[in-house]
This record gives C-alpha cells, sequence and structure tokens, in this order.
C-alpha cells in the first residue's frame, strides 16, 4: 500500500488591468518542451504545520509574505494523480514514490498592485487571468476554479472584501467593475446604483473627481461601524 | 520516514434541550478503563475520496446518512499524534504503523429532534453539551472548539443558517433562545428585539400563540426573498 502524501497549495488572486488573475509559478524541469505552470505548493515536510507549509512555500517560489493565507478546501481525490507524466515529475523533483496526493489549498484575495512587481528573483512567478490559463498539473485548473467560485461566495455573504479591497475613496463605476471583474460578468448599470442606494453602508462623500475629461463622478466610501449593524450577533 | 496518514473527522452540532450539542461515538477497545469517546471518524481508505469517507464513517458510526456535511478545515499538526495511547490505540484498531495524521474535519448543523433516537444499532453514539466534554483523543477537543467558532462565524456572516433551524413559525423568544443557545451567551433582550425590527426580511405574521399560559406571543416567519436581497451580486 502506498500511504498517500499530503501537500499545500496557494491560490492568489487578484485584479490586474480588469482582468481577475492568479499567480503561478513556472515548473522546474517540466516534463513537455515548454516552460509550464502550476500553482505554488510542495509536499509538506515531516513535521511541519500546514499553515507553516502554506506560508513556507508561497515565500519560497514568490518571495510574498505579506498575505493572510486562508484553508479553503483540501482536494483528495485518487484521481488526482492519474497523469502518470505528472507523478513522475514530482517523483524526480521529491526523490519519493508517489502513490496518492492530499493537498490543502489555501486562499488570498490580493492587491496586485502592491505586488505586481514581484521581485527579479522570482521571475517564474506569474499573475495569469483565470481565464486564460493553460492546461496545469494535476487538477489544479479545478483548484483554480473552485477557488474563484470560493471567493465570489465569500463576497456574496460579506461584501467588506470588496469594500477592503478598493481605495478608501472610490466611484460607483470603480465598485461597479470591481464586482464586474470578480465576478467574471456585467451588472446592469442602472440596477447596480438602484442597490448600492439601497445599502446604507456605502455612503457618499463630498469629494469628486478632479481633473477627467468626462464628467466628474462623486467619491463614496465604506462605513464599517453601519456594516456591522448587518449582524444580529454584534450589539452595536 | 513515516509518511502522514489522512483521516476524516464529523462534527455535526445541534440544539438539545437548550444546549449545544456534538455528536460522539465511543471508542472500541479505548486505551483507558472507562469508556470513553470520540468525533466520528476514519482514516481514508486506498481510493476513497475525502467526501465518500466523511460520509461512510459517519454512516457506519452513527447511522446517519441525510445531513449535508461541508468541509471546514484540516487539522494537520504534528503533535495531533503527542499522546502515546491515542497512538497504540490506533495502530491496533488499524494495523498500521502510525505516524502523524493529517485530518480533515466536516461539519454540519443539524436538527436533533429528528435524530435525537438514533437508531439503538448505534447506541454507542451520543449527542454530548460542547461545554460538558469530556477529555477526547487526539485533538478533538480543539476540533469541536473550532468548528464552534466555525458555526457561529458562519451564523453571523449567513443569519439564514438560524432561520433554517428553526421551524417556518417562531416566536422572538425561540429565535432568541436558539441564538442564546449557539453563542452560549445571554443577549439583551431589548437590543435583540429592536434588532431583529430593523431586519426586513423577518416578518411578523399574524399568528398568534395559543393555549400558553403566559401573554400569546406573536409568530414570525423568515422571508428568503426579502433576504437575498441584502447581496449586491443578486439582481432580485
Amino acid at each position: 500500500m502506498l500511504y498517500p502524501h499530503v501537500s499545500v497549495d496557494c491560490v492568489l488572486l487578484g485584479v490586474n488591468e480588469e482582468k481577475l488573475c492568479v499567480l503561478l509559478v513556472e515548473r522546474a524541469d517540466s516534463p513537455g518542451d515548454q516552460i509550464d505552470y502550476k500553482l505554488p505548493g510542495s509536499l509538506i515536510y515531516e513535521n511541519e504545520d500546514l499553515d507553516d507549509a502554506a506560508y513556507r512555500v508561497l515565500k519560497e517560489s514568490t518571495g510574498i509574505s505579506k498575505v493572510q493565507l486562508k484553508q479553503f478546501r483540501c482536494f483528495g481525490s485518487p484521481s488526482r494523480t492519474q497523469n502518470k507524466e505528472d507523478v513522475l515529475w514530482l517523483e524526480n523533483a521529491s526523490k519519493l514514490k508517489i502513490g496518492r496526493i492530499v493537498t490543502v489549498a489555501y486562499l488570498a484575495l490580493c492587491k496586485i498592485s502592491k505586488r505586481k512587481n514581484l521581485s527579479p528573483k522570482y521571475k517564474s512567478a506569474q499573475w495569469v487571468p483565470v481565464n486564460e490559463l493553460p492546461k496545469l498539473p494535476f487538477d489544479h485548473n479545478e483548484i483554480v476554479a473552485a477557488a474563484t467560485s470560493e471567493i465570489r461566495q465569500w463576497i456574496e455573504i460579506e461584501p467588506s472584501i470588496v469594500f477592503e479591497y478598493l481605495p478608501s475613496r472610490f466611484t460607483l463605476y470603480e465598485l461597479r467593475r470591481t464586482y464586474e471583474t470578480i465576478f467574471g460578468k456585467a451588472f446592469d448599470i442602472r440596477n447596480f446604483h438602484k442597490k448600492i442606494a439601497s445599502l446604507a453602508y456605502v455612503v457618499p462623500t463630498n469629494e469628486m473627481q478632479e481633473g477627467v475629461a468626462h464628467r466628474a463622478a462623486r467619491y463614496y466610501r465604506f462605513d464599517r461601524a453601519i456594516y456591522k449593524k448587518r449582524s444580529i450577533v454584534n450589539k452595536k
């Protein structure tokens, strides 16, 4: 019997040039002729905690450390290792006999603006639009798809995630475009504005855009105190 | 090197006699003199999917199958197997040499009323108040504590979970007591009523309690359509 191996994989999502992107890294000594990409991931070390393994591999392969990773799902189907080329590649890279791999997937939505310029040391890391992914090894395409659904679900029940992602002052256009990019679909402008107007926690400010060619738009801000009042549990 | 084993553990939470309870099963051939309890759990089979393993072990050990389990976290600290007695017990039960175990924990909130009378075949399964747990093997106390926090967090961002847990008509007393039981604390009655009154999706009906000794209370209902309007993403 081959015992399962345990790995971690990190899915970092972010908006770049109006596209929802995922951070991938080059696979060293990839089995084909071309460079191919994978999620930043690694087998866990013998005495390593799962969270530690996730932060370690992210740092090692991308240089990124200032991001809060959250476990979102464990992928453990025996079919994850059905592609013999992938298994052979991992056996060469790890010097281990690989039967089955259960991977713990981590997720974070992060601002690419700050991290877009990945250190040159990690030039093998790239932000790739989730809609333009090549075929990735193992079930990494499936993991990215699941992560994309997951982040949309988080946002649907916890809109503050989007507001924290935006600058502290934003226009309704910026808000809508962020939603459209993350959800991968167009929102009806009038319905969207009506919806936002009904949300007490999206507060118009007195500031308007300056130096724009089109009609200056109003800036809005997110009011966390009002937002929190939605909660039945929170007293305020 | 001892490869990690992979297991699943199921945390079923439910409200029983105004206490938040967790479903535990007797540990067969437990190392001590007394009967002791654990979460329903099992090592995964060689070719078994994680979800399948969770449903299998729940059914095998409690007879329960009609519940929707959701992965909520993977526990993989190397210290999970620091108690030698637990490891020895598992090695005897599984006939395997155990080094480290990464477990995928599943969670469900379920109505005990329907399932309280566990089939006599599974008399070793018991609902135990989470505040009155004995010392459980491995890190099962920690897993139950994490599951309790998790369900509270789910409810805080998604109150519909509580309303789906209640009967279709409920009094404000029943609603508050359910919150108090799950959150393990008292809510200020006036504040709670004020909060509920501000929520458009908790709708008073024309029905009143009947045949009660105290002043008859009004029944309320949960309006899913209004609730869904909270969402920015949902068009309606």
